[in-house]
């Protein structure tokens, strides 16, 4: 049997912003059992379309395929597979961590080197705002995990070509 | 016939992070025919559970409505209405602008202003990345769209509760 290399892709997806094209997208990934990653859509500046970012970790084969079925949607508008070398990532985390006035500048020191921004204050908590690729905001969260980490909300990643290209070129 | 108020309310879900729960949660709303004005869905400190923000513009009589049914998603966790007047809300939007050397100050003023960062640069282009509520990333839009958006990639809002509590108190 041909053995298969999983690796991570980054399609961007152009699609109707309208009712129903969310599910329409997730569906063909869950007939097909393929897991995605993550997943981020909004809104572009044509109101009238959005962008769905997708990671999948797929072989080449079944990348080609995942394209090939979006590009069969009606609502689907373009679909582009990101160079894994050019581009740039973010996502955005929301942390609400344990932060007692004893530890509060510990943890605030920890955030100033990450960049992370305090977003709210209370007398036992703090909730901080990171962006970046995933392997700095794992660092972060590795760094305050033993804080506690009351709560925590992330967008999934986005991602665009690097250079002066857009998408439709 | 009953006037409907429609506002837009934001809801917190936890899932199991599995093939196929986004596709359930997504054609709830289809179904049903109401539309998702934003969704974020990333993966919580519990790798086995993700968690869903969504905005969704409907009267209390809908919300109540999309709640039970979601609660009713054996995938789904837990359900919560985060209050309109206490939540910290964020969304990543990453914008490449057309900026030739002799505009490429004035860009960089505005993107200060607005707390963004360059995070790609070509002779001709710059690419910001600015987080927000949707009314500071308006703003900033509005101010750099006459020199041209070239591509927009948006997260979707993720929402907190302000305080010390968490999803499951």
């Amino acid at each position: 049997m041909e053995q298969k290399i999983l690796t991570e892709k980054t399609i961007s997806v152009v699609v109707d912003n309208t009712t129903g094209v969310l599910a329409r997208v997730s569906n063909l990934f869950s007939r097909r059992g393929y897991n995605i990653e993550s997943l981020a859509v909004g809104i572009t500046e044509d109101p009238a379309l959005s962008r769905i970012t997708l990671i999948v970790r797929c072989d080449s084969r079944m990348l080609e395929q995942i394209c090939a079925q979006l590009e069969k949607l009606v609502c689907v508008h373009k679909v582009k597979v990101l160079s894994d070398s050019s581009k740039v990532m973010r996502e955005l985390v929301m942390i609400k961590v344990s932060a007692p006035p004893a530890k509060r500048s510990e943890i605030i020191e920890i955030a100033n080197i990450f960049r992370a921004r305090v977003i709210d204050l209370t007398p036992t908590t703090l909730t901080l705002e990171v962006t970046g690729e995933d392997g700095k905001t794992t660092a972060l969260l590795d760094m305050i995990r033993d804080y506690g980490i009351i709560e925590l909300a992330r967008t999934g990643l986005v991602a665009l070509d690097r250079g002066s290209s857009n998408i439709n070129e």
